[in-house]
C-alpha cells in the first residue's frame, strides 16, 4: 500500500478520535453530581434520558482507562474513568456477583437481566481500570468476577433463566466470543493462567463457523450442529466479523496459522454475505436460507457492525497483503465516514435506514455508548501507523 | 356517505376477508398430525419455522370461533378452531394457570414470559370456542382464568418479574386495555357480573390520555401523571387506537356520552400525530417531545396498526358523521391496501420500511398471525354493512 494513502488514513483515523468522539463523551457524559456517567445523549449532547445502563458504564471505564495507557496519560481521562469504576463497584454489582443492567443516575437498580453480559463489562472495566489507576487489587476483583462468569456462562439457569422441556440445547456465538476477549483483558500478558478457559473458548468459538457453506452461525447446538429454525438460521455477520477479530489476535499470539485462517475467512465471509449490494452497508441481521430474518430492525445498518467491519478487514490486510482485503476496508470506510458521522456535533449516529439516512438522531442510548466508535477508530488507527512504519522500513 | 361508495367498500373487506385471508389459514396453518397452527408462514405460505406461539394460537381460535357464529356456521371453521383450543388446553397452560409464551410443533414448553399476555389470548380463544362450540364448561374455564390474570393484572412480581428500588411504578396502557377487552369476550351481553372491574378499567385507561396536549401515553405512574424518560414519553399511536375502539364499544354499551367523545379523540388525536406526512402510514413509535424513540423499529409501518386505525375511523365516522372521520378512514385504507396486502399469494404482508416498502417478506411470524387483518375486515364488512342499511332506511 502507498505509503501517503497509509498516513492519511492514519491521520484522519487519529483526528477523528481525539477531535470529534473523545470530546464528545468528556463534555457530555460524566456525572460529577452522583457519578458514572450519562449514556442517553442526544445529537448534541443534551441528556434526554439518565438511566444509567451498565453495559456503557462498564464500557465507558474501559475506553478511558486504556487510552490513559495507550494514548495519553491524560489526568481528566483517567478521572472520567475512575467516576466511572468508582460507580460500577458501588451502586452496579450485587453480594452475589451479578450485575444490574440499568439503574438510576443516583444508582439504584431498575433491571437485572437474566444473562451474564453486564457482568462481562462490569470485568473489563475493572480490569483496565486497575491498570490505569495502579491498583491491583481491582484486577484480583476482576478475576474473581470472571471466575463467577465462568461457572455461569454455558449455563443461564445459574443466571434466572428456567429451562423448558422444549428448548434446544444451544451455545451462543456471544458467549465464547466475550470469553475470549475478557480473558485477554484480565490476564494481559500472562495469559497461562488460562490455557485451559482460551482452548476451549477457541473450540467453542470455531463450532460457529461451518466452512463447507462459508457460513457463520449465531446459534449452534453444543456439538456445533446447525438448528433448524429462524434462530437457528440467523446470521449477525457484525457480531462474526468482532468475533473474527478477536480470535485473530489469539491466533496471533499462538502464532496458530490455521487458526489465523479460520479468523480471516469469518471477517471475509461475514462481510462478502452481510453487505448490501443495493443500497451499501452491512446488514444487521439475515437468515441464512434466505427467508426474512425476525428481528424487525434486521435490515438496518448499525454503526457498531461498520466498526468491527473497519478493524477486521484492516487486520486481514496486514496479515495477507491481499488488495481485496483492503479495498473491502476502503468500502467499509467510505459508507461509514459517509453516513454515521456528525460533523456537527462529533461522535457518530447509530442507526442507519436501509438506504443509509440517519433513522435515529441520538449519539447515546440504552445500547449504544462510549465503546465501539473509540475502540475500532483506535486499533484502526494503531494498525495504519504499524503499516506506515514498515512501508518506512521497507522503503528505507 | 354515497350509497354506492359504502356499498363499494363493504364489497372490498368482505371479499379480502373471505378471499384472501380466511383461505391462506385454512390452507396452511392447520396442523392436523399435531394440533395447533404453524403460525410461521412464509409469503406462499411455507412453513420456515415449526414453533407454536401462544398468542397467535389463542388469537385464531378466536377468530375461527367468532366467524363460526357470526359470518357463517361453517364446520370446518369449527374444526379449526378446536384444533388449536383442545392443543392450547392440553399443552399451553400449566396447573398453576400460567400460560407459555411459546412451545414446540408437539407442544413442549418452549417459553415463559414474565407478563400476562399469553394468558389473555388464551381466555380469549376460550370464551368464543366455548360459546361456538356449545360447550359451556370452557366458558367457566375461561372466567376462573380471568380470575387469576386480573389478580395478576397491576403486579408482576406475581408472574416472577422481580421489583427493584429504582423501578418507577407504572402503569402500562396494554393492561387496563387488553381486560376491557376480555370482559367483553367473557362476559358476553351479561356484564352486570363485571361492573367492578369494568369501572376499574375504564378509570385505569383513562388515566394515559391527556387533553391537555392531545396525548395518549403508553406508560404513567397509577395517579396518571407523566414519567420524564424515553419511556414515558413513548407513544404507540396504534395501540392508542386500539384502545380508543376498545372503549368506545364500552361508552356506547353504557350509553355513556363524555366517554365516546374521549375515545373520538383517541383515535383522531393519535391518527393526527402518528401520520408520517412525508411518506405515508403510522409510524410504530413516536418520543411525545420529538427526541428520538429508542426501540429501532420505530419508524416502520406495521399492519396491525393500520388494520386498527380503519376500523377506529369508521367506528368514528358511524358515530359522529363527520366528513374527517371519513375521509381518515379512506386515506388509512388506502395506504394499507396498496402497501400491505398480498394480491398474488393472500393475506398481509406485516412490516414496511419507513417508505412503505416490505420489509419481512412472511405472512406469520412469532407476533404476526391469523388475528388483526381478519378481525379488522369483519369489523369494518359489519359496520359498513350497518351504515348501508342505514342509508337504505334513509333513501326509503
Amino acid at each position: 500500500m502507498n505509503k501517503n494513502t497509509l498516513k492519511t488514513y492514519r491521520q484522519k483515523y487519529e483526528q477523528e478520535l481525539l477531535e470529534s468522539i473523545i470530546p464528545f463523551w468528556t463534555k457530555y457524559s460524566p456525572d460529577y453530581q452522583y457519578g458514572g456517567y450519562f449514556n442517553c445523549l442526544d445529537q448534541d449532547g443534551t441528556i434526554y434520558d439518565t438511566t444509567k445502563h451498565i453495559w456503557l458504564q462498564g464500557r465507558q471505564v474501559w475506553v478511558f482507562s486504556k487510552f490513559y495507557r495507550e494514548i495519553e496519560a491524560n489526568p481528566q481521562w483517567l478521572e472520567i474513568a475512575r467516576l466511572g469504576a468508582d460507580f460500577l463497584r458501588n451502586y452496579a454489582i450485587r453480594d452475589d456477583g451479578r450485575v444490574y443492567f440499568s439503574v438510576t443516575s443516583q444508582g439504584k437498580p431498575i433491571y437485572l437481566q437474566r444473562k451474564i453480559f453486564s457482568e462481562c463489562f462490569y470485568i473489563m472495566a475493572l480490569a483496565e481500570f486497575s491498570r490505569a489507576s495502579e491498583q491491583p487489587h481491582l484486577l484480583e476483583e476482576a478475576k474473581r468476577e470472571l471466575a463467577k462468569v465462568w461457572e455461569w456462562a454455558y449455563d443461564w439457569t445459574k443466571v434466572g433463566r428456567p429451562n423448558y422441556s422444549g428448548q434446544i440445547s444451544a451455545q451462543s456465538l456471544a458467549v465464547p466470543m466475550i470469553l475470549l476477549n475478557l480473558i485477554s483483558e484480565v490476564a494481559g500478558e500472562e495469559t497461562q493462567a488460562y490455557q485451559r478457559e482460551i482452548s476451549e473458548c477457541i473450540e467453542r468459538l470455531q463450532l460457529h463457523v461451518h466452512s463447507d457453506t462459508k457460513t457463520v452461525y449465531e446459534l449452534v447446538t453444543p456439538q456445533g450442529d446447525l438448528i433448524g429454525s429462524s434462530e437457528g438460521r440467523l446470521l449477525n455477520p457484525g457480531h462474526a466479523i468482532e468475533a473474527g477479530w478477536f480470535l485473530q489476535h489469539w491466533a496471533q499470539h499462538f502464532q496458530d496459522q490455521a487458526l489465523s485462517e479460520t479468523a480471516t475467512n469469518m471477517i471475509r465471509w461475514s462481510f462478502e454475505r452481510g453487505w448490501d449490494s443495493e443500497y451499501g452497508g452491512i446488514y444487521y441481521f439475515l437468515d441464512a436460507e434466505g427467508y426474512s430474518p425476525t428481528p424487525l430492525e434486521w435490515f438496518m445498518k448499525l454503526w457498531w457492525v461498520h466498526c468491527e467491519a473497519l478493524y477486521g478487514h484492516l487486520l486481514n490486510f496486514s496479515l495477507t497483503g491481499e488488495k481485496s482485503d483492503w479495498d473491502a476496508f476502503v468500502q467499509v470506510d467510505t459508507y461509514t465516514f459517509q453516513r454515521f458521522r456528525d460533523p456537527q456535533f462529533g461522535e457518530w449516529f447509530g442507526y442507519l435506514n436501509r438506504n443509509g439516512e440517519v433513522t435515529h438522531r441520538f449519539k447515546g442510548g440504552p445500547y449504544k455508548g462510549c465503546f465501539h466508535v473509540p475502540r475500532s477508530l483506535w486499533l484502526c488507527w494503531r494498525l495504519l501507523e504499524t503499516l506506515e512504519n514498515a512501508q518506512n522500513t521497507t522503503s528505507k
